[in-house]
Formats: structure tokens, sequence, C-alpha cells
């Protein structure tokens, strides 16, 4: 197999996240977009009809998705038409990753955010070869946050024109205990039923006293995206990311700058060491010199008996 | 009684913010301030031990606290030394609110975020006139966010070099029901009790699917700051927060900006319509054209028979 050129790929995907970034400010509600003026200026041929825009119901981000997804697998398919490429908006149920290069790409991430305009949403773009993540590109255009990485060169944010490693604590501290931790965990869109029933436990249990039996977290935080969720771990911002339900776009790029700034990726439910991209349940912890292991064996113990069951 | 200039003492509290902003980023981990390093550099002499910087335990967060607070009331204190002034780290039981102008400081709110890194922290300035909030400036300095409003003079947000009003959509769409609804709500520090289960119960409910009696909110939102939550109820961004435990100096400032932004700010627990400054326990509402009462009716019902139970 020829040698891929990771770099090459990570500048493309930059140059997408950037160009995606655009469409979704422009397509977001127009007091959104109103407050980063300076990117939409460079980008006044949008796709999409600006009578739309005081009208962020779900046709438009249905309509805003596919229009950005459409032209990130444009873009990505012409420049490497032998890699496979898995979205969002295309996937289709039996869709499988394969050991082929491929893309993966998640057009937004976060999209209830997108639609109130919270401001935490983003583009997530990976590579993933032989099943497992080698580049990652995350971007939120309203804060104008990008986040990448390259498998074996490390990740970065790029801030206030800033690029900064991850993490951005140069000696993180070790992990002690979740009493330490900030953990990240969403309530996710489905409401009804075990996976539902789990995650309220678990979320009960780890803000819990530990007088009560539980695990007295710092806090809990909820942004409602699983790419920024990750990236946060990744910065060291965030100790822990736990979750279930979401799907191979939205971990596979922060999957990797993840790895790369130290942090490691196992599976959500008890006793899973070996995640997988496609798997649907996942816990990240942070880099840290000693202690990750020991996050991971006490946040299992918090599950407990639970399991969370979403089909791969 | 004389007159008070507010958009003087608005002016003022922009300042003090900018200045408190520094003293956090050169107090935080050193990585933070280095992703904002414009900012650290106007203020070469902090008057905090640098050698402490890369250690952000409890004590270097008191002291932050304790400084910056003591670099506000000197402020404004010499400036209006008729006023009084309640704040956090100065607060004593039993110290009440009265019709006197008064400013009202929490110097660190989000201080767990601010231990983290995590970038939701702010300076939180209100003045309070006949313990109604007349004038109120938050600021986040790592992501460089100033809020602000004048009783009567609209609120505003200013990014990016960018002033822009309050609510960002310049026409807010009516509120339905807590089905469409992002809210914010936070854990908070007690884990144990009465207040904690209600609070467990009640995002439960918020979250579940409406077959089993929940409300199947849009999603729920977990920053970690009393005072970002009210501005983003403010911008629009969110359509609720609801809280108890926090205090006054939590949300002077954020009830101000809010109410100039066509926001409502009731009682957290049912049938409080008449919230006060100190009350603990608080519910607010976006600006809308029409709905809001019915969503704190909907919210109050979540809630129930429950109580929450904060020492006023």
């Amino acid at each position: 197999m020829v040698e891929i050129n990771l770099q090459e790929i990570h500048d493309l995907l930059v140059t997408i996240a950037h160009e995606a970034g655009r469409l979704m400010l422009a397509a977001t509600p127009s007091h959104l977009s109103s407050g980063t003026k300076k990117n939409c200026k460079t980008n006044p041929s949008f796709p999409l009809p600006p009578q739309k825009l005081p009208h962020p119901a779900a046709d438009l981000v249905t309509e805003t998705d596919q229009a950005v997804e459409k032209m990130v697998s444009t873009r990505l398919l012409s420049a490497h038409p032998t890699f496979k490429f898995i979205g969002e908006e295309t996937y289709y149920p039996g869709q499988k990753l394969t050991d082929s290069p491929t893309f993966i790409v998640d057009p937004i991430d976060g999209t209830t955010n997108f639609v109130h305009a919270f401001p935490a949403f983003c583009i997530s773009l990976g590579l993933a070869v032989n099943k497992s993540p080698v580049v990652g590109v995350i971007y939120n255009p309203f804060l104008e946050e990008l986040y990448t990485g390259i498998k074996g060169k490390g990740s970065f944010v790029t801030r206030n024109g800033l690029k900064l490693r991850l993490p951005l604590k140069q000696e993180p501290e070790p992990l002690r205990d979740l009493s330490t931790c900030l953990v990240g965990a969403e309530w996710g869109s489905d409401r009804t039923g075990n996976n539902f029933e789990l995650k309220s436990k678990v979320f009960t249990k780890l803000a819990s006293s530990k007088e009560q039996g539980g695990a007295m977290v710092h806090s809990i935080r909820c942004v409602g995206s699983a790419a920024l969720n990750l990236v946060l771990v990744a910065a060291g911002q965030q100790d822990v990311f736990w979750e279930g339900g979401c799907w191979a776009w939205d971990v596979c790029a922060g999957w990797c700058i993840l790895v790369e700034a130290g942090g490691i990726m196992v599976g959500g439910n008890p006793g899973d060491w070996e995640a997988t991209i496609e798997g649907r349940k996942y816990l990240a912890i942070r880099g840290a010199p000693s202690g990750q292991k020991d996050i991971v064996e006490e946040m299992w113990k918090v599950i407990g008996d639970g399991k969370m069951d979403y089909e791969s």
C-alpha cells in the first residue's frame, strides 16, 4: 500500500473545516453569524437562501448538515478518490468501517446547540486507517477554535492566532480519584428505556456524596457535543468524558486528538478495555503521569452492573 | 437622595472587570493564561507570586478570589464611599441587603471551572438599589466576552470588538413548551439531602420522555457558572436556567442583564412569582413575545410537590 501523507491530509482537513465553519455561521440564525462577521464577509456567496436565516428550524439544520457534508465529501473524495467515506448524513444502517483509509465526518456535531445558537457546535473531520484514528480536525466556528491531531505528531489547539500543544498543561497532574475530576456527560436524545435510566442513575451516583455511596465528582458538565467533550479532555480542561449512543463520526477525530495529547479511550461499559470507533460507548480520560486506569476502574464501578446497549 | 449616574457606574465596573480578568488569567494555571497572552502582557506586575502558577490548588483559588475582591471593593468604595458592598469573600452570615445602593460582587463565579481551566468562569459585578438590580457587568476573561446591562438602557455583549444588543435575535421566537427548550441547570456543591435529591429528580424528569411523564426538554446544559447561565438566557442561547443554592453575588449582575434583554426572573420553587436577590432559588426565562409564564408554570409543575430549602 502506498504510504499516506497524513500531514497533507491534515492540511486539507483544516482548509475544509474553515470552509465548513463559514457555511455553518452563514446558515445559523442571523444573530449568531453577526457576532462573527469577519468570517461571513469572506464568504458572501454561501449557498443557503438568506431569507431562511431567521428561522433555525429543523429543516434548516438538516439542509445545512447536508450541504456541509456534500461539500466535505466532494472535496475529500476528489483529492483522495480511493478512500472511503462515512458521514452522518449519508450513513446507512449496515455501513461498516473497513481497514481501508476512511474519512469519518460529522458536518455539525452539537446540532441541538446549533439550533439554539448555544456556542458549542463544530465540524468533526477524522481519518481512520486500519480502523484506527490517525488524523483529527475539529473546528468550532463560533469561538474560532481549531483542534488538530496527527498520529505520532501530537495535537494542538489554535485560538487567537496562537497554536498551543495539548494538553495545555505541560506537566499535567496525576489523576487521583473521581472526587477531583470534572466529568463531561450528556443526556443525549434517547429519553426512555434502559440506556436513559442507566445514564440518569449514573449521573446521580457520580454527583452524590461518598457517605451515600456516590463518587462526589468535582462536578458534571454538559456542553452538548461529543467532539468538543473529547477535545476538552485532550486539553486537560475536563478530566473525563463518559458517553453512550453517539457514533463513529462523533468520536473519530476527537479520539486521535485525545490520544496524541496523552489521553486514553476505553469502552463506556464496564470491562471494555478495547474500545472501537464504531462501538458507540466510550470513556475518555485526560493525559496524566498516573491514575488513568484507576479512574477508568472507578468510573466502571459507579456504573456497576449496568450496561448500555446501543446497536453498533 | 442624590440621583445615581448608572452609566458612570457601568463604565467603572467595566474597567474593573477587565482588570479583574487580568488578575484571574495571571493566577490561573499557567497553561491557561498562555492561551490569552495578549491579556497578560498588559499586566506584568500582577500581585500573585508566579512560582505558584502551576499549582491551581484550593489555596491559590482562595487567594485569587480574595485578591480580586479586595481590588474590586477598594476601587468601588473609594469611588462611592457611601455605597454598601456585599462580596462572596467578605460575606458574613446575617449580612443583609438593604435599600441602600449596594455593590454585589462575585470575584470569580465558576471556581470549579477556574480550578480545571474549564473555559466558563467570570467576574460578576452588580449594583442594586432598593434591592433591585440596576447595573450588571459580567466578564469571561478566557473568552474575552463582556456582558453589560443598565436598568432602562438595555443589555449588550461585546465580543471580537463587536458590541451587540441582547437578546442576539432581534425578534426572538415565542416560547412554546419545555420540549423545545434548552435548559441550564447545575448539580452544585451540596451532594446530599433534600435539595440534592430534588435536583436529581427534577433533572431526570426534565429529560425524560413525555410518555413517562417527563418534560422531554430539548436538552440540559451544565456550564458551571450561574452568572454565565444567566447571560446565556439573556442572549437567547439558552431558554431557561433553574437554580437553587447560589447567592446574591451569583445573580445580581446577570439578573439586570437578563431583564434588560426581555427575560424574566422568578423563584426556583413553585408559586414564587416574586423572586428576591437574596432568595437563593431562581428561575430565569429568556425574552420572548409570548409563552414566558407558561414555561414558568410548566417548570414548576415538573418540580411538583418538591421544594428547595436554602437558608437566605
